[in-house]
């Protein structure tokens, strides 16, 4: 790769892809393995970066985003606040002593009881997907274990808000009485039931988780169909709360960006349907994208 | 026990408890084991109750509420539609084949989507923990791994709602990313601040639970108190679901009775007063109790 001028990684708990990039942004290769934050030993960070990316280009920068800037990553980098614009995300970034690699900080958000939220990797997606002719405001959903709703505008990102959807499905599938009945399978119609279900007025999800099992248990739902009906319930609950969360920061919610995994944004597109939220997918490769608008806005590369 | 007139048992999913009594209704004896359902091997529930009980008196019943009429359990009692009264349940009694062993049925109610709900031993506490003398319509709590909220009346069981409380506390702490910060400890300010924090207008579950990481992230709560903080935000979020749903019954929630174990009790007393809720801790032997009266009801002691 003689013309790569960035190595970008996005290095989160479970994996870490590297892209090589050219002098115009674009992806000349691109590597993954499992080699997130928690499968490394003894803080073998060196190691890790050595068997992902192999030997480097020599004087070429490299600029990595997500959990590798945590307490327990390479180099704790400190949260930023919000509202961030790209200046404000790249004169902050961390050097890890001793390397070419730097490490984009994390973001961290008050909402009106000043509870804090935070995010790391996620910040740097949200700029990769920033169009270029972005006006006024808009609502961004990056699905994932813990999802993310965020405002963006042209000056950058103004708020989040992270939903745990997607762990609290593993662990009531995995660990509670509501994964006892199910089998395997797929039932869009469970899925829907459970979005409306929690999309309903009175919703209330410690009340309403209960019903996978008394549907099931009264025949209505199928064992096959419960683990959907499961996932709608949660999906449904982020989807009525993020509405209200939109309408508390005086933005409509009929449309929304989604940015992530091409599968879970599929599935997060069907669920907002259901709740009449229009949703337009977002390119897949936003975090190399927005690895490269950081190091260019730095001036890292030369 | 020469005078034993019933042996009640009240016998969920972990335990067993036997209780001898007199013609007064008194215990005059009593036994507890870990003879839940599931730690039954082969279905042998015969062997269990000789374990539990020792030596039968000759001739006396037997009545068992719980999840031992589970479909899991000895043999499966349908369960009773609600509103249910007294008479109700007593008529729908189920006889295990060639013992004396008789078992009260649980009780399904429908809420106004025609969602069902369910309970088994429940039930009985409730018989048990009615005063003689109650007139008009109350609410009663019985917290446990699922709490349950119920509508009494001197006719019987009206309605009831349930919350996975106590199952969610303890996965979330077990097994997701909300226990990884935690030390032990009690922090009554942190569990004060859980139950505010739900009980506010815009309180969204799967988005607050995340604030029990961001909090001890930006050490706003010591690891002491993340353990309590969850279980506030828990509870909170039970409370003020179950508000609702009883002003949707037309029963105002400024009292409830509560119903079960002694130290539960207590923490749901001093939660429900956080809402502006005042709890009378109910009889600690309802299970006795309310096997006992439907035992007379049903006619099955000489």
């Amino acid at each position: 790769m003689p013309d790569t001028r960035l190595i970008a990684i996005d290095w989160g708990t479970t994996s870490a892809r590297a892209y090589w990039l050219d002098g115009g942004g674009r992806i000349v290769d691109e590597r993954n393995a499992p080699l997130g934050i928690q499968k490394i030993i003894d803080r073998d960070f060196a190691g890790a970066l050595a068997r992902l990316c192999g030997e480097l280009p020599s004087g070429v920068p490299l600029l990595a985003c997500g959990m590798i800037g945590s307490r327990q990553g390479w180099i704790e980098t400190p949260y930023r606040d919000c509202p961030a614009g790209f200046g404000a995300i790249a004169a902050m970034l961390t050097v890890v002593p001793g390397t070419r690699v730097h490490i984009v900080p994390g973001l961290i958000c008050r909402d009106r009881n000043r509870v804090p939220d935070v995010m790391r990797g996620e910040e740097t997606q949200l700029f990769g997907a920033l169009p270029d002719d972005l006006r006024g405001r808009r609502a961004v959903v990056l699905p994932g274990t813990h999802s993310k709703w965020a405002i963006v505008s042209d000056s950058g990102i103004e708020t989040f808000a992270t939903f745990m959807t997607g762990e609290l499905y593993a662990v009531l599938r995995e660990h509670s009485i509501l994964g006892r009945l199910v089998a395997p399978g797929h039932d869009a119609s469970a899925l829907e039931r459970g979005l409306r279900h929690s999309l309903r007025e009175d919703a209330a999800l410690s009340h309403d988780l209960f019903s996978a099992r008394t549907l099931a248990l009264t025949g209505v739902l199928a064992p096959a169909g419960i683990t959907d009906y499961l996932s709608g319930l949660l999906l449904g609950a982020e989807i009525a709360a993020a509405r209200v969360w939109l309408a508390q920061h005086q933005l409509a919610s009929a449309a929304v960006a989604l940015v992530g995994d091409a599968m879970l944004s599929e599935r997060y597109r069907s669920a907002l349907a259901v709740a009449a939220i229009d949703a337009t997918l977002g390119p897949t490769d936003a975090a190399a994208r927005g690895l490269w608008r950081i190091a260019k806005h730095a001036g890292i590369m030369k």
